[in-house]
């Protein structure tokens, strides 16, 4: 299936609380998530809420990664979206979950501009390979 | 089923190939659309390439917004992202999918958030409601 873009739909839960109200923690991760994935940053845009919770998004060369933070239930709502064979987007998401001490990740995958016919374009939900929550590996 | 957020993931073909390029009319456009969805903006973050082509993020208080467009194939990759009762992503799309000029739009809804056991989030993807690739209603 050709595909214009690759886009992991992520739910983190588990992870440390402190870390997901410090919003230059997740701007930096969500950065080096960027460069993970051997994507290109072009725009930053993060915002933190009182009194807690952090909201933000990488603008890529490639699409977007992009953040969403309830520190006092430990889960973030991640997207991590990329075009092109030279990023993977599940490297950024395996970095993301790792530096926001996620205990369990789910994902699905989401296959972005797939021409179904002349100038008509639609998306494909994979189906998981993984558990519908996962332990993350060590 | 209790959801923190409603992600509608959305591919519009068919749209105005020079409204698709304007970086100043595509961010007038997604920030009409947080509006129109009853969410309140935050940041903005938007990029135009070369020879054409943008990428654009509305964070809101409730979530985001994204766009990338690819004027050439008259096509755009976004999602409308919002969480709490109050909003409703899907006015959103139908605002932008009309200025964008879509003749057709696919959408799949995800509820973000899901609690499946204490502390454990999932998402869940919803079956469409539509078909596939669908004519939007005049």
């Amino acid at each position: 299936m050709k595909a214009l873009g690759t886009h992991i739909v992520c739910e983190l839960s588990g992870c440390d609380r402190s870390t997901l109200s410090d919003i230059d923690g997740v701007r930096s991760t969500l950065m080096q998530a960027a460069r993970e994935a051997k994507a290109t940053i072009m725009e930053v845009a993060f915002h933190r809420f009182q009194p807690q919770g952090v909201s933000g998004v990488v603008v890529l060369a490639e699409s977007h990664i992009s953040i969403h933070t309830w520190p006092e239930s430990g889960y973030a709502a991640m997207d991590f979206y990329t075009c092109g064979d030279h990023t993977n987007p599940r490297l950024a998401a395996e970095y993301a979950a790792k530096a926001f001490g996620a205990d369990s990740v789910q994902t699905t995958e989401v296959k972005r501009g797939v021409e179904s016919a002349k100038g008509q374009y639609t998306h494909v939900v994979l189906e998981r390979d993984e558990p519908s929550v996962g332990r993350l590996s060590a």
